[in-house]
């Protein structure tokens, strides 16, 4: 891991580092060593900034460093063929206002969550390995098939705020059963971007004992500004 | 109005009243005028008193005065033999595992909204009354579909916390449609006591720009104590 920018905001250091090929920030607040919480994204850094930095600048607010890393196939990163292809062929299904196949959604969800989820892992070893960062991790946000499998595979993960806002393969759903960790859920009741029955049955088969569900009106972009300090007492409740 | 009894603990005066023949209870924090709650509650104050209390003390944390009167049939007022027929009707249903008939649930539901409501609204009539109540007025938690009625024909009404957390007719789904308030809805999401599938399509219905689901494990009575929490969020945002 290598830092390779540096800027400090109102009590918040960020830095921009490398992890091989892949960029990522880390998020600092005044008080260190301070647990981490992962903020996951649909992928494009460059794109998604300003809304990571207002999230990052949030967790700091509780106490919390925050950081994340560009998704395979996105932002300054190479891109996968097969996965372009599958994002086109769903931009047809949708444009033609067709069901979503569950193929398309295997093809262009699954290689991303087997590529994407040791990265994140791999990402973790170096964060917690600084001295900044100390104590329970979360992970929150982004692709919440992702999520769902980090929360399966990483012991380190202690809590997770998923975001049902994209499309779900079919058997992410007998993962989740095997998910035990507290988690928020967040929906956005008439997103565009994802299948709500297909969200609800996600919920249900989730295999935690404390989950929390909350839908809201306004698609896909338009979470309330409320649910940010939700998200901050439930990290608070189970990373302090 | 005629207030029968007065206890004052830890700031907040507790007094049972009548109104009519139908008993309720004003609880008022140490600041007034306060903005006013109504309690819902499922029937029986007595028995429902402890959690009554102690939601009104949290009410009353938040500056909020809050009330609850009796329901009809419940508690030490006159039963309906309709009612205790549709009871018994749906505890047999329950019982043998079967599918509960719409037709039970309205002859259970329906005329218990229509008697109620117009007594929620007069002791609402007199509660503003008091020079100790002043500012908008929340309804919170209870029969949903007493809770959705009131939404609908009750102006005075800023904002409301529904509990759904018992059988819905299905007509009520069209009076949801007007609704347009600020809602927060609870859901238990393994709730013996109402059906989950009519749960969110009442959620779906429901008129609101602003509308938040939080669904929860733990069974009719499992709401977790954080959810007392974010209810008085809710309020703060809307009422104050």
């Amino acid at each position: 891991m290598r830092f390779t920018t540096e800027k400090r905001t109102d009590d918040v250091l960020e830095r921009e580092f490398t992890l091989g090929d892949i960029p990522g920030i880390l998020w600092t607040p005044a008080s260190t060593p301070a647990p981490l919480i992962l903020l996951g994204h649909p992928g494009g850094l460059r794109r998604m900034y300003p809304r990571l930095a207002a999230r990052a600048a949030q967790c700091a607010e509780e106490g919390f460093a925050a950081a994340t890393i560009e998704l395979p196939g996105s932002g300054d990163r190479p891109r996968s063929a097969a996965a372009e292809e599958a994002r086109a062929d769903l931009r047809r299904a949708l444009e033609a206002g067709d069901p979503v196949d569950d193929e398309i959604i295997d093809r262009l969800v699954l290689p991303l969550v087997d590529t994407a989820v040791p990265e994140w892992q791999a990402a973790l070893d170096a964060l917690v390995a600084l001295p900044e960062i100390d104590g329970p991790v979360g992970y929150s946000g982004g692709v919440i098939s992702i999520g769902v499998r980090l929360a399966v595979v990483e012991p380190r993960i202690s809590a997770a705020l998923l975001f049902a806002g994209s499309f779900v393969p079919r058997s992410m759903i007998e993962q989740a059963r095997q998910v035990t960790i507290p988690l928020l859920v967040l929906l956005q009741w008439d997103d565009e971007g994802n299948d709500r029955q297909m969200a609800l049955e996600l919920f249900d088969a989730l295999g935690s004992q404390e989950k929390t569900l909350h839908a809201n009106m306004g698609g896909h972009t338009g979470v309330p500004r409320f649910e940010g300090d939700d998200g901050n007492r439930f990290f608070a409740r189970h990373l302090k």
